[in-house]
């Protein structure tokens, strides 16, 4: 995910603090004041270059969106996407930060959903606490979600997914919906990211789980 | 799995009452006098022709197997497969009977882990009642576990393992351990069932979880 290193990002970035917003602490438990209403809010940890949430944006202009993005160099593309819309996309929001510390940018409850896409799979043993599914995050999650508070995983790669169907349940989260090759009989309501795009064109099948709190 | 319909099927299985234990439910709570020791029990419910359960009692010696299945024409081939070993299988009974009636068999907690191997998927939501890992069996499964009792399950088939995984999970069960590729650096301790065998063969991906109570 990290593309060639792009100068010029950190300065697209900086001069659209209505966009990628600076100093989230700041906002914590202030979110409908940044968005100007009380719809839910969906947030997106690792958001990469951005496709699903501004595609998921643009889908449900009653929901709030936010998406978490650690590098500049990816979620720049992001910020392109939204300035190369006539008005902006008024719904969606983006933190250049680490989601190991939503805690610290949202309220208990403050958010409504969160999503992972294609996270990094950490393959390695020893490498399990830096997988976003890992309990240690499961936790962090569940400090700015809502009792019954869900979370929505997609990806490619079948050992984090095996993980991270044992890691969800022993944590004592439900899991609600199942697929395990989300691209046969695609739901209508499906947004591709990047990373899904490349993937189940080669045709590996796309696995995705709904868990609730 | 209905085999061409075998007239001998039925007396060679009353001539065997030692290995397909007549009137089960005069065995509830008795189970270790049939074996005569107290080694845990593994009952596998829906046993087919019995390739996994003759293959287990023979590779665990130290643990007893009991193979419910309901029809004559595929028991019988476990049947056969005890007899062609010089001293039977001594660890292994088998039982002609409904897996619906498990817990007119066992009491609670005599049974130790519960298999489930390639169970009839029935398709269509109207029959969701009929799979073996619909709620209403789950419970049954509980009424002769113990507590933190186990249920293994494999199956080639997708909708079925989608629906078991939140089934299992949203009846309150822990997964354990989940794999989607089992053949995919096979454990050393797989043994494979019939359907296993024709299914991986054809490559199609076998699904298997561990779940506890
Ligand atoms: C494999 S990419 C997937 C991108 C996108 N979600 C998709 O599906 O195409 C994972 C992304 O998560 C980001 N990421 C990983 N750990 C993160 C963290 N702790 N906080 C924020 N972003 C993170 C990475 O920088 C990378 O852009
Ligand atoms: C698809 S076959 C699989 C056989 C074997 N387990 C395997 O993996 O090769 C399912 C078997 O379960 C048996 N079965 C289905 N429902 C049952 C029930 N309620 N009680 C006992 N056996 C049942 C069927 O008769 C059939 O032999």
């Amino acid at each position: 995910m990290r593309s060639r290193f792009k100068p010029w990002a950190a300065d697209l970035i900086d001069s659209h603090p209505e966009v990628v917003i600076p100093n989230p602490e700041e906002k914590k438990g202030k979110w409908q004041e940044v968005f100007g209403n009380k719809n839910p809010l969906h947030i997106e940890a690792g958001t990469g270059k951005g496709r699903f949430i501004t595609g998921m944006a643009k889908a449900n202009q009653d929901i709030n969106y936010i998406g978490i993005e650690l590098f500049d160099s990816v979620i720049v593309t992001a910020l392109e996407t939204v300035l190369e819309e006539e008005n902006g996309i008024p719904n969606l929001r983006l933190l250049k930060v680490n989601a190991k510390k939503i805690a610290e940018y949202f309220e208990k409850g403050e958010v409504d959903r969160l999503y992972l896409n294609f996270s990094d799979p950490w393959p390695k043993t020893r490498h399990a606490k830096r997988r976003l599914t890992h309990e240690s995050f499961l936790k962090l999650y569940q400090a700015v979600l809502p009792e019954k508070g869900e979370i929505h995983f997609k990806t490619d790669n079948r050992k984090l997914f095996e993980y991270s169907l044992t890691s969800i349940s022993e944590y004592g989260m439900l899991l609600t919906d199942v697929s395990l090759d989300l691209h046969d009989n695609e739901p209508e309501w499906n947004i591709m990211t990047e990373y899904e795009e490349k993937f189940s064109k080669k045709g590996q099948p796309i696995y995705r789980l709904e868990a609730q709190f």
